[in-house]
């Protein structure tokens, strides 16, 4: 009886330290306003700027290699997302990556679909070697990119059950130095060792096309924001993204409007709010 | 009298037996949740992208033409659309649409502004060579279109008459084997035989940009869910975006809130609703 | 006493011979409804169709090197924003605008971001060369490109004093030969002699992305309906843009509807509305 009071206890207080630890990375987001140089595909760039927008960053998408080495020293972070790929886009984000790295500066990478195709797969392992700060991917892309990772000759088939995944997600951790995050019904974020949940979000955010993506981008003007501390950047840009999703839902009345409902939530999210709000545990 | 009453009374049970069919290919595009290959116009993505998640298809823009080995033949069905059209995207959209014909997939094409060059002529000319199961274009679009495909030395001049433009899509359905639909006041459907007439939608519809893309990625989906009839597929697929947008109408209060609304509308249709609203009448 | 009333009575007297021009303005642009050829980036393509669309222009985001002989000549005026600018874009941008130039037909140059790279900032001094009718931007931006068209061996370091701009817009409109409008809290236009401010507008819009961007196809739009009057036309399309903004911003409730209530407002606006809330004064 008391063992159980004290759990409870325990997850209580880890909860309020985590959604303590999330407004402040939101506060410190919204008072450096860190410009986010975004790589991305077509689809997702008007929803990618609005969202950091909306949040307090200044997004960049520029993406020309001529452009790279005068620009991209300026930024304060990367996002490469991988949607549209094409071959001269590969070396504008290897260009770009690389600068980060050499530089220090935060860069996050999105995998988007690293399964459709042999060149996708290829150009996404080159990316994990220069180092990304953040990977994040939905269950089967983070499987087939930790596979291809540790030099499985035969990639594992697609799945999408987190338990797979969060073995997977640690392993990759662990061979890229990158912490990786899992979208899901509950987000998973692991440095290689410590594995957490978000519980914030509501299934129909998936029905709006780059919600992930724009998520991407996110975390790296959250990481971008505090750089001291990625793991909890990262948490805390998904718990926030989340969080906007169920605000935005409490008005919507479909996909349609819970796309804009959830950028106006973003933009107006104050503490009260988030520390009531934003749900994260550890699961290790 | 008894004449008049019986043709009522027909075209009434053609009307109830369109709606019914309507509805049967929304409920087989939710349940079979067809993968669509967009490889289309950068202003149309976003828009496109959101348009199948809402009607319950899931989209893929991807048009790398390395990738399309590799990616084409998993998927259901292929939108091309060639609103921002450069030589490289010609090569990705023959290579898809070659797959797709091969595979016995079906893919819906576009013909965006096909008299605003002659590159675009003679690539639009290319891809109906590749067997399309649909095409879908603005009456000026289809004239040019079927004027080019029939081997006259000089295009027709633009025109918007219906009437023109019904004959013109009966003679490419017959030369190019592809169904043919019109956009319109009133949408118009053939087989090179039948014609039907699709009386949904309202005209602020063509003040949000790319709805008349994001229609044609949805044949490509309803097409892709109920290959057995494409003509059927065709037709419903216009008549329900019609409708979403009447729905949409109901609340909206100009071009960019009618566009939201024309989403959370396609998300929601029900039977009840499509049974008594979709107007499809027999022309021929 | 009686100067001072005088000053009021000119200043209100100014004030509403601009608003009834602003109104005659998108008057003639509602009547002719200019085809608008946008070579413009990524980002901004669906924002800026939709708010041509809204204002009653068409747009056509046409961009192919091999169409523009074909299809330039048959548009009523251009608009090139570098926002996600590669060496090919910088092509075909060219092209056009030379095609324009020849043609005497308005086009409006957006050069974002200007300073960003050697790459950009010298596409933007060819395409200054090729005669805009219109350059808008930032004040870094109008700064910049003023101090590279005028020679200097060294741009001035980015600012967003508005006293700086003026005097550097009025110097690149004297060595351009094109009216340049500078963004900001007041809107600036000016031909090289007169200085206009335009009072409309709120902050929130800089929150949506490529809200300037799309301020820079309208006013190619309200140019090309209004050719013998481009100060007029630009100064008009600023305070109608700015208008409708306030009119969101009263149903707003965060820079995701903001961006849904502008547009409504853009396409509902009418003589009362502009003539009572269109605030322009001279400035020199």
């Amino acid at each position: 009886m008391e063992e159980k009071k004290d759990e409870v206890g325990f997850a209580e207080r880890e909860e309020a330290i985590w959604a303590r630890k999330s407004w402040e990375s939101l506060s410190a987001l919204r008072l450096r306003r860190p410009l986010i140089q975004c790589i991305t595909n077509f689809v997702s760039m008007d929803f990618m700027a609005n969202t950091l927008l909306a949040a307090g960053a200044s997004p960049a998408m520029l993406h020309g290699l001529q452009e790279i080495p005068d620009f991209t020293p300026y930024v304060s972070g990367l996002c490469v997302n991988i949607g549209t790929l094409t071959a001269d886009w590969v070396h504008s984000m290897k260009a770009a990556a690389a600068f980060c790295s050499q530089l220090g500066k935060p860069w996050v990478l999105d995998p988007v679909a690293v399964s459709a195709s042999e060149f996708r797969m290829k150009a996404c392992r080159e990316l994990v070697g220069l180092r990304p700060s953040v990977i994040r991917g939905n269950p089967s892309e983070i499987i087939a990119l930790s596979s291809a990772s540790l030099g499985a000759t035969k990639g594992v088939d697609s799945s999408d059950k987190s338990t797979d995944a969060v073995h997977a997600a640690k392993s990759l951790s662990q061979a890229s130095g990158a912490i990786v995050a899992i979208s899901g019904a509950i987000d998973i974020v692991t440095d290689g060792e410590q594995v957490i949940g978000i519980h914030n979000g509501v299934p129909m955010m998936q029905l709006i096309t780059a919600t992930r993506c724009a998520v991407t981008a996110l975390i790296a003007a959250f990481v971008a924001a505090s750089p001291s501390n990625i793991f909890v950047a990262t948490a805390a840009s998904l718990a926030i993204f989340g969080l906007a999703g169920e605000l935005g839902m409490e008005k919507a009345g479909g996909p349609g409007s819970l796309r804009m409902h959830l950028i106006d939530s973003l933009h107006g999210l104050d503490e009260a709010t988030i520390l009531s709000r934003v749900h994260i545990h550890s699961l290790s």
